[in-house]
């Protein structure tokens, strides 16, 4: 297949490349580095981006990480600001692609946690994938010519701990190996509208009073 | 209690107050009547509808209802702009009226079933009450003086077939006095960062192949 992988160059671009190119022709886009460029917050470098490449078999999206916020001075100013990247960004990725993507190609785009398990500081994090989950449920049924979407939601990924582990305290990581995995299946499978959650619930890992 | 009702000549905004008002205060809020106008599209209008109603003990929104949108032609500015009122004109009323609801007050909210059951023409929708329902998990936490926030997604309510019905076929709706106790809950209980689901899933209706 001949997969573009929008981010490329982050954490979890470049263990998603490493695998994939075992068995595909990658086309790397990013905002600073790769065989494309592209800043997904503008619909017209999206569409320009998609002239360059041409036919893709499947679009993946591991681009953008949305800041934190401050609730008690949150203005919807920072949450629209907050929106463009990584849910306007990845919804155009979506909208624009359509005619670049095979019969049978697919999407696959990256949400987070916040989504479904709050954490505080995030809540600009946790507006954009909720909506980009309910996003993919939708698209799921609308698109046509057999194209599939799906999402992959992941936690704080093992790589990162050292990085972004204190603002998390407590939260289990995801191995890098599972969450590639995560992708993989939605990429080669024939999986479509599902949301991935790429970790275990709070819930579910403690469950019944005791870590399992 | 006395209570802000944001959408009040509205289908669910009635009989919402008639069953509220055998209790409580309250004040109507919308768009053309009410006993204060308000277009939550607006945050300097949100803003000023506060200073004129003063401190109250919860703000229930029930405004709100997206266009439908065609997905082969669907923009980012057509998302958006279904975004102002639904997502962003209710995120408003938390954000710029936690100081105007007291100790212990709340807000509830209203999102939608398009959130978790996809359904054709409504990605716009969908993306709304998705976003909305993970902002209610968010502010849960974060809202100060014990002040809880809620979400009920409604499904189409009986009074509303004749209208909505075909637009929905074999969506089975939800009873209003159903819906009204969802919100009654929220308001009049204890309960903070939970989504209402007023309606059962497509699976859970036609469970095991039989409809139960």
């Amino acid at each position: 297949m001949r997969i573009l992988v929008v981010g490329a160059s982050g954490t979890i671009g470049r263990a998603l490349c490493f695998e994939l190119e075992r068995r595909h022709d990658i086309i790397r886009a990013g905002r600073t580095s790769g065989d494309v460029l592209v800043d997904i917050r503008s619909r017209d470098a999206i569409a320009r981006m998609y002239e360059a490449v041409g036919e893709i078999d499947a679009c993946v999206c591991v681009a953008a990480s949305g800041a934190m916020d401050d609730f008690d001075t949150l203005t919807d100013a920072q949450l629209i600001e907050n929106m463009q990247g990584k849910l306007i960004g990845q919804i155009n990725l979506v909208l624009l692609g359509r005619p670049f993507v095979s019969e049978r190609g697919s999407f696959t785009l990256t949400s987070g946690i916040f989504a479904d398990e709050p954490w505080r500081g995030v809540t600009g994090g946790a507006v954009i994938s909720g909506g980009l989950h309910s996003f993919v449920l939708s698209a799921a049924i609308e698109l046509d010519r057999k194209q599939r979407i799906n999402v992959v939601s992941p936690t704080m990924v093992e790589d990162s701990v050292t990085a972004y582990g204190h603002l998390f305290p407590g939260m289990p990581p995801v191995s890098m190996e599972s969450l590639i995995a995560a992708y993989v299946g939605c990429i080669e499978g024939g999986r479509t509208g599902e949301i991935i959650r790429a970790y275990r619930s709070f819930e579910d890992f403690f469950s019944k009073g005791r870590c399992v």
